[in-house]
């Protein structure tokens, strides 16, 4: 038993007046979820930008905000992704959030019981104002934010999207060159699983841009994609070797080619050339024309190219950390 | 070598006045272990309710506060428990304190070379200032406090207590039906293995309540606490099926008839629809009455209850982590 | 789509004059790798020293303070150290710092794609002002900081260094006896693999110290390292029983005899008594003097020293937390 607990004085703990914590639609994106990239159009992701770009400027001077102090982020990763979870928990910390860290072993503990993404979600949204979610299977994320009553911001379900990567993707683009109406883009490598690739694309359709598509035959870019493209009455060509394109190009994105893909390797090694990044290429290209790639790389972009000042590929990392900060800030009707 | 160092100023980097860290018992519970429900007695819970409904008022109103900044809780998980973590540190986070999460991997680390449970607790006292403890093996909680000098929190030692669940579901049926004298409360399911009910139950003896339990005969609640509940003048009935209780019940507390438990699995088919709370049940159930579940559920209530407003099993996940806010700042004397 | 998107004002989120974060060197660590002691001079330990105690009083005192608040540590382990990221992700709390906590899977993650430690850390430094690295390979530590554009604090490479272990083991000396130089330290266990002893004797060669090395023979200090002392031209000799110096040591530095180094079992069993540090043998020590152990122990120091007020091995673990803490705030600039 403890001691003394009947002499015990209930002062009260807080002292405050009517300020209440808003769930006001304060603007769009105010409680909203972001699950895919075809929520986006063009306005909504020049707001996005300004904010991203507000994000950056602020950490460059003063590193940090207390924007978000005393909302809290639960971070619910179903398969690890280093690079992902940390770029988010930085966003939270940054704007002086705080982070429910649950990026391990989520199959062994509740799910391993049984239980649903449906009450894992509910039961998060009691302790979190917004819940970010790493998912192996596709459309988890639009399952989750069915049933969650906080924003729910996909960050990768499976095959399917991985919006902020696109959203930081574009951001690049735009903080690198300035612009994107009138850009020349070309896409390097394996187009046809990569959803990096996808997501980016469908975005850029909604620009005035000459889409290039260079690829091995078996990783052309789906077709279902390309009549998007034509659809949206962009000019696009496709091609096997990244050389045709090298001369021309504003943006180089590089994605690799896997080994696996091919059932013929003597094919691979014949072809994976034409996808290398290499010093010597850069120096065909355009002074002003920038190198990106969503990362990890494994030798389809050459250490060599890393000094290049239009290797932009750590400064798009970075990207994806104020991209997030925005986002984050937005959906809590704090920006 | 470092360059220039022989010229380094050393102007002191704190400058205070006699402001200290005290360690004084402002009341009971100040500096103390949550070791087990049988600590508490009435007086004892009211003052806990009354400080975590302060903190529901707190986190509904102004979201979080900074009673614990400058605070640091080891949050040390030796199994994964992922509903229990995310409890606590989002309890620490919202009173704006810190946070070590040790939550995975315990046992591949200071474990796996032998490092006593002693040891691991002296080291991490070294770090924080309260240390929440989760451990396979019964009895553990007591050995940590016992050589801790920070308060220990037992988040679950094996087949043995859970204190700070058996606090939630007290505190949300005060919460949610205004007080716990005079109620008719039926606990439904495995009533022999089920932790979380027997918890439960030792506390409601302190407590002017009538009980139900509702279980297959090979679940039935153990002999002892039966005696404990008796002992106590309680009414209390037994039955196998909840149909027999639900119109009554003014609390319906759930928990999961395992499959596992039966060697006869014809009997577990005969008897499992027993024990499964259905909306069509539940339309036979008082209106104002709650059901409860600790959580996870697999099948055992069903999903078209939820939309119940007498479904309070997610309302009973947020009362948790108002009563662990409640806790950390009472065992660290702030409140 | 999100609605209302046209008509979002664009009100900028903050406002701040020309408040810079500064890379300025205010002294001479700021901006600084920490990875060897041979980094360090008595001079620069003098000042971290300094540093340290003044943490040391400030958290016995006010607990905690907002030096690095803002401040984003990424603390990148790619093998579990429950103890040294506890510390770490402690002294950056308790400092008002926020930690990216990658203490987990790194190796299914990003590792698992192929990516490089260059790459991992390139991509890190994006996030965070300052990484801490363990890593299981020697080298690691100085191939990250020399790809980093941020500080980088070694926590362990392999069989290579662990410097702030050897910080806090020097430091531990000078606050528990006052002074470093005159004392008469004995290293007893296992001082041909122990890396914190090979570590600790380096910067005692800076001192005017007495070694004493008291080992079995398969286990005696490397010759290289013997030379070293040798030369720095400090009164040293080696015995293989702890009781030869237990009467005249200011220091006993102990650690763990493994059994498994022996290819002769019966030989172990027969000297392992040499190297235990029990009640009885502290009976016959100085009254003013301190034990002294890196942790994990199993053994080697019985259970019923740990009463006696000589034995500072907790209190050593706590040093860690302050010397990291100086460590940080320093090569952040702060200190």
């Amino acid at each position: 038993m403890f001691n003394g607990t009947k002499e015990l004085a209930l002062e009260p703990l807080f002292h405050y007046g009517d300020l209440r914590r808003k769930s006001t639609k304060a603007n769009g994106f105010a409680g909203q979820d972001i699950l895919s990239v075809s929520q986006f159009d063009r306005e909504s992701l020049a707001y996005v930008f300004a904010r991203a770009h507000e994000m950056r400027q602020m950490v460059e001077t003063i590193g940090y905000a207390d924007l978000l102090k005393g909302y809290v982020l639960a971070c619910l990763f179903y398969e690890p992704s280093t690079r992902t979870s940390a770029s988010f928990i930085a966003a939270m910390e940054r704007l002086g959030g705080s982070v429910i860290p649950i990026t391990q072993g989520v199959q062994f503990s509740s799910v391993a019981k049984g239980e649903t993404l449906a009450d894992t979600v509910r039961t998060l949204e009691q302790y979190a104002d917004v819940i970010v979610l790493r998912h192996p299977e596709i459309g988890s994320a639009r399952i989750a934010a069915d049933y969650a009553g906080v924003p729910v911001i996909n960050a990768g379900d499976g095959a399917g999207e991985h919006p902020t990567q696109a959203l930081l993707d574009l951001f690049t683009i735009q903080e690198e060159l300035g612009a994107i109406d009138g850009l020349k883009i070309a896409m390097v490598g394996d187009l046809r699983y990569g959803r990096t690739v996808h997501s980016l694309t469908k975005l850029l359709t909604l620009y005035d841009v000459s889409l290039r598509f260079v690829s091995p035959e078996i990783l052309r870019l789906p077709l279902v994609l390309m009549n998007e493209v034509k659809d949206a009455g962009l000019d696009v060509r496709e091609t096997h070797d990244v050389a045709d394109v090298i001369e021309t190009a504003d943006v180089l994105y590089v994605t690799r080619v896997q080994k696996e893909r091919f059932t013929d390797l003597a094919q691979y090694e014949e072809v994976k050339g034409y996808y290398e990044i290499t010093a010597e290429l850069m120096q065909r290209a355009k002074p002003k024309m920038i190198v990106m790639h969503p990362l990890p790389r494994v030798g389809e972009i050459h250490y060599a190219v890393d000094s290049d000042p239009r290797a932009a590929y750590f400064r798009q990392v970075r990207n994806g950390m104020y991209i997030r900060m925005a986002l984050l800030a937005m959906v809590l009707g704090k920006a």
